[in-house]
């Protein structure tokens, strides 16, 4: 692969950070230059390793970069892009690691339309616990998927360079129009998250919810453990991927509808047919075998 | 605490079995009967060393019992009542681990009405990712709770002789109502059971399902872990307490409908407050934090 002389990384938390880290031990980086809306932030990078430098403001960032990562929440893409769009310079070539695509592109397009020829929007599939660059570690990536949503202006060679770095980190690189890629995370990330920040929610809510917490166990703590996620990135995931995410909440409404017919009637035999297919389907996923298509 | 001399475990599986190794470690037991529906698996528990004879029926098996455990699925209590009730003796404190309590007792009060004195409902909060006697083992309630719903009618030494022997395998016990215990357990159990199997069982039937199950990583892993739970088990609790599920169901629908609203009108603040109350409650929850009651 190319190597990348300097990288720019917006947003250094968990995600920017992890990939700057990954790059470094790669052997696939020269300098890292860290730029973010909080000062202490970069400090604190800088402290750990993290990035080399601090950036003073988006011509000195840009100013002989090969690669850009866009890690901050989705909610700040359009003041970012606004900023940076006056100092970027062709053969710059830019990415991000945003969980929405649409809005994302729809935002690139709008900021960078003179540029789109090196901009190539991505999704690291990948968290952790914790957030913040004090969590960021090079191994974050290792075995995880990277979704790449190029555009169709997208030149292949920077399409290549963002597939080298991802592949550096040890990531397994897969490609998606933005479309299909908010389709399928609204239905196997975005929609569990609202469903189960809902779930705790309502509980909590309760007047005897003190009560109910205290007899929650093993169950309860697997399926609301998405619910202690970031409330800001959530909130701005949900807004901007709604479309997709309103079409999923109506599908799976549609499901808990006949589900609530069958306790109504009473009907054991749907139920336990519902709860089997289920289980099947998860049990395969889960020992990676292959997911049969509904008949 | 009273030594057992007698115990009988009727479904000797993951619950039954480890009742028993756990009563045994502590010394608290004498000989353990074990009875159910199929002879290989009690061969199995006599093989493991679980229980120690089986009984050739309930004649044999409440021969001088001291007391009984009914740990097989709930949706076979009625059969059960029926065939061990006309071989019951006075001083036989009967007990179960079903995860619903209303219908247990109604069955109780059906089959065993003369002899409600001698009986406590219970419910041990507990389970593995396993099931069956093989999956059984001493330590698995220690540290757990065990509900007991006892009736208006159980005497005191027969609640005490249930009490003592959960506490000897390690467990807390804490005492409700079974219409408690039903309401309780619906909103923190049942519901999030059939959400989880409700989704995979959503997805699993669109066309598309390789790709979505391709793309979904822990987050999904962890919401939907208990959709790989037995489903006849939960068809069982599901229709057994489907009152007061109905109620858990109706309940979420509301919040659900909330947040579908929000979603429409691209409401951040109102998303951003749903999902940051309902990250303090799950934090404080997994923390161990006292749950404030809703203002």
């Amino acid at each position: 692969m190319a190597h990348i002389g300097k990288l720019v990384v917006c947003g250094v938390g968990l995600i920017g950070g992890s990939f700057a880290l990954a790059l470094r031990r790669a052997g696939a980086v020269g300098r890292i230059v860290g730029i973010g809306r909080r000062r202490e932030v970069l400090e604190r990078a800088c402290a750990l390793g993290v990035i080399d430098e601090i950036a003073e403001g988006w011509a000195d960032a840009l100013d002989g970069a090969d690669l850009v990562l866009l890690a901050a929440p989705v909610g700040q893409t359009d003041a970012i892009l606004a900023a940076m769009a006056p100092h970027l310079r062709p053969g710059t070539v830019v990415t991000d690691a945003g969980s929405t695509k649409r809005d994302v592109v729809a935002a690139l397009r709008s900021h960078l339309g003179g540029a789109l020829a090196d901009v190539v929007p991505a999704h690291p599939i990948a968290g952790a616990e914790k957030s913040g660059v004090e969590a960021a570690f090079a191994e974050l990536y290792m075995g995880r998927k990277v979704v790449l949503t190029p555009l169709p202006e997208s030149r292949p060679e920077a399409v290549q360079k963002v597939r080298d770095a991802w592949e550096a980190c040890g990531a397994n690189v897969v490609g998606m129009t933005p479309q299909e890629h908010d389709r399928v995370f609204a239905a196997v990330s975005h929609l569990p998250h609202l469903l189960a920040f809902g779930l705790v929610d309502d509980l909590a809510g309760r007047s005897n919810a003190p009560l109910l917490f205290s007899h929650a166990a093993s169950g309860f703590r697997d399926f609301t453990r998405i619910a202690g996620s970031h409330p800001e990135m959530w909130r701005d995931i949900c807004v901007a991927n709604r479309v997709a995410l309103l079409e999923e909440l109506d599908a799976y409404l549609g499901e808990l509808a006949r589900l609530r017919m069958m306790l109504v009637e009473g009907d054991g035999d749907g139920l336990e047919a519902v709860f089997e297919r289920a289980r099947r389907a998860r049990n395969a996923w889960a020992e990676g075998l292959p997911i049969r298509t509904a008949e």
